[in-house]
C-alpha cells in the first residue's frame, strides 16, 4: 500500500516535432481529482503492441534514435525521414500520450456508485495515456477482476482478446461459417485457435515460417499455411475449399495475399458451379485487413469475379455497432478465460525509463512474434 | 412482316478451344415451340457492350485475329496467348452463346397470358444470347415498349440504364450524398450526368482526356476532374470535399485510381476532425469496381485509415438485392426516358456476318467512347 497518497504521475510523451525529429520523454503532471463518475487507477502493467508504437513512434527511422535529456529527465529522439512527415501531418508538434490499455489498482473513486463500486478493486482499463504511474478514467472503461488477479496477467485484456472474439462474431454476424487468419502465430492468432476450437469454427492459419506452422500444429490447429513455402497458394487453396471460408482477417496488409485469398475462395466457389460466367461466382468473398505489418501497397489481381469485398477493420468501430449489451457479453468471456484462452505471455518486464533506452527500444521495437514487452510505471 | 413464319435462326457462337484459338462462328439452329410463360423475339438491334466483348474475345490476342470458314458459312479465328489460357478454364470447349440484351419484336407468344399480352409488340429484353436471329425469352424478361418504339432506339434499355440508375440507388441506400464516377465520358456515364442533375445529386466526372471534361462540361456537368493532367489529385481532392461524395464506382478498375478516391475522401473528413486520430476518420469510403477496361492489378497505399471498403458491383446481383418491385420501378424510368436521359447513340449498324470480319472487328474491338457498334441480326 503506497503511502502518502500520490499527487502527481510520471507518463510517457511522443512527441513529433515539425523540425522533424521525434521526441520520447517523461512528463510529471498532477493527478485531477477523480470527477464523479471516474478513478484513478494506479497502473502497474500496460503491454506494448503493434498498435501503439505507431503511437509511440510515428514515422520515425528507429535506427537514428539515440538518448537525450539528463540522467533524472531521461528523453529518446530519432529522425523523421522528410519524405514522411507528410503522413505526420495530423500530430505534428502536439505532445501525444501514449498506451492503449492496461492494468491496475483503483486508488481513488469519484461519488457515483458505479465509481465507489471499483475503490480498492484491481482493474483492467482501455482509452489511451495507459504509460503513465496514475490514470484518470471512465469506471465505465474498467473492467473489474476477480480478486487476486495479478496486473500482469490482466494487462492485455482488451485490444487482443476483444479483437479476437470480434473477428469470430464478425464472421457469424456476416453469415460466414469459417474464416482465414494472417499473421496466425501471433498473440492474437493463438488466442483465435483457441476460440475457434472451443466454438467449433473452421479456421485457416496462416504463418510466416515453419517454426510458427508446428508451433500451431502443437496447439492443435488443423489448417496451417505457410507463406515462405512455394506450396503456399495450393495449401490455401486446398484449406479454404475443405473449411468453406469465405472471411479472411488479415494484419498484414500489404502485398498480395488478399488477392490470394479472393482467388483460393473464388476458385473453390467456381469448382461448384456448373455453367461457366465470365462474373465469376455469385458467393461473397470478404476480407477484412485490420493491421499493417507490412506498410506496402495492397495489390489486387482481380482475377476472382465481381463478388468481393475488401475493406478496413477496427475494433472500436466494430464495439459501436454491436452495442453495450453485445460487448458487455464478450468482456465476461474475456475475464472468464483470462488465465486460459487469453493468457499473453511476455517477454519482458521494463520500467518506464526503460522504455526510452535505445537498447531497449532496439528490441522491442522489432515486434517479433513472441518477443512482446510489458511496461510497469510503478516499478 | 416476314413470310413464311421462320422455322430457324442463326446465332453468334464463341469458342475458345483446348488447343488455344478463339473461333467465332455462325450457327444456324431450330427455333424451339415458346413454353407456356416464354416469347420468340426477332431480334433487330443488339449492341456490342465492353461486357459483351469479354465473352466474346475471351483472353484472345486480337492482333492476330484473321477470317476463316467459307463464303457463306463465315467464321473469326484469333490466339489466346498461352499464359492467359488458365484464366479462361471455366468455359474452354464450350461453344458459348453471345448478347446481353437488345430489342425486337414478339412473333410467337406461350400460352399464359403474360406471353400472349406481348404478341406483335416491340420489346428489350436481356439474359443472354441477343446475336441471334431469333431468341425464346421468359416474357417477364422483356420490358414492352410503346408503340412507334423502333427497336434501334430499344437496343440498350438494360446494361447501361440500370446500371447509372443503380449506381444512384446504391449511393442513397447506402447513406452517402453525393458520388464520383469514372471514366465519365462513357455512354453510361453520360446518362449519369443526366440522372444527377435531374436528381439534384452532386456527381464528381473522372474522365481522361481533355476532350471529353470539355463534352461533359457542355452537357452541363458542375465537377469534371482530369486523370491526364498533373493536378488530378488536387482537382480530385477539391471536388470530394466540396461535394461530400464518399461513395465512387469505377469501371477502369486496375491502377491506383481507387487508391487516391479513398485518400481524397479521407482527406476531406480529417480535415473536419480536431483531434488526431492515426486509425483515420470514422467516414466509412466505399470504392466499386464494375468494370475493367484497365485489367491490371489494383494498387492501394493504404494511407486512408482504416474506415474504408473496396468492392466489386455488378448488376444482376444489386437487382436481385433490390427485389421486382425497385427493380419495376427503375424499369418504368428508363421507358419514360428512354429518348433523352437513356438516348444511346451508335457509331454504325452492322449485320451478323460483318461482325466477324476482321477490318470491322479492328474497329469496335477498339471500345472507344462514341465508338459502339449495333447490331442488326435480321439485316
Amino acid at each position: 500500500m503506497p503511502s502518502p497518497e500520490p499527487r502527481t504521475s510520471l507518463e510517457l510523451r511522443s512527441l513529433v516535432k515539425s523540425s522533424g525529429e521525434l521526441e520520447l520523454s517523461l512528463v510529471r503532471t498532477d493527478i485531477p481529482v477523480p470527477a464523479a463518475d471516474e478513478v484513478t487507477v494506479r497502473i502497474e502493467a500496460t503491454p506494448i503492441n503493434p498498435s501503439d508504437q505507431g503511437l509511440l513512434f510515428g514515422a520515425a527511422d528507429l535506427s537514428t534514435g539515440r538518448s537525450a535529456g539528463l540522467q533524472d529527465a531521461p528523453a529518446f529522439t530519432a529522425t523523421v525521414p522528410p519524405e514522411r512527415m507528410k503522413s505526420m501531418a495530423g500530430r505534428v508538434d502536439r505532445s501525444m500520450t501514449v498506451g492503449n490499455e492496461g492494468a491496475g489498482v483503483v486508488i481513488r473513486a469519484g461519488s457515483s456508485p458505479t465509481a465507489q463500486a471499483l475503490l480498492g478493486r484491481t482493474v483492467a482499463l482501455f482509452g489511451g495515456g495507459t504509460y503513465a504511474q496514475y490514470r484518470n478514467v471512465q469506471a465505465e472503461r474498467c473492467l473489474a477482476l476477480p480478486d487476486g488477479t495479478r496486473p500482469a496477467d490482466a494487462a492485455s485484456c482488451f485490444i487482443n482478446p476483444l479483437t479476437a472474439l470480434g473477428l469470430v462474431e464478425t464472421m457469424r454476424r456476416e453469415g460466414h461459417r469459417a474464416l482465414v487468419h494472417a499473421p496466425a502465430a501471433s498473440n492474437l492468432g493463438q488466442m483465435l485457435v483457441r476460440i475457434c476450437a472451443s466454438d467449433g469454427v473452421e479456421l485457416v492459419n496462416i504463418v510466416r515460417s515453419e517454426s510458427q506452422r508446428q508451433r500451431l500444429v502443437d496447439m492443435g490447429a488443423r489448417h496451417v499455411c505457410d507463406l515462405s513455402v512455394p506450396s503456399f497458394s495450393a495449401d490455401l487453396a486446398t484449406a479454404v475449399a475443405s473449411t468453406g471460408a469465405t472471411i479472411a482477417f488479415d494484419a498484414i496488409g500489404g502485398g498480395t495475399l488478399a488477392s490470394q485469398l479472393f482467388s483460393a475462395m473464388e476458385a473453390a466457389a467456381t469448382s461448384k458451379l456448373r455453367e461457366y460466367t465470365r462474373y465469376g461466382s455469385d458467393v461473397l468473398k470478404q476480407v477484412y485487413i485490420y493491421g499493417s505489418l507490412d506498410t506496402g501497397p495492397t495489390i489486387l489481381q482481380r482475377n476472382f469475379g465481381l463478388t468481393w469485398s475488401l475493406s478496413g477493420w477496427l475494433l472500436w468501430p466494430f464495439l459501436k455497432k454491436i452495442g453495450p449489451g453485445a460487448e458487455a457479453k464478450l468482456r465476461e468471456r474475456v475475464v472468464a478465460e483470462l488465465h486460459t484462452t487469453f493468457a499473453s505471455p511476455y517477454a519482458k518486464v521494463i520500467s518506464l525509463p526503460d522504455a526510452l533506452r535505445p537498447d531497449v527500444i532496439a528490441a522491442y521495437g522489432q515486434r517479433a512474434t513472441g518477443g512482446k514487452y510489458l511496461i510497469n510505471p510503478n516499478l
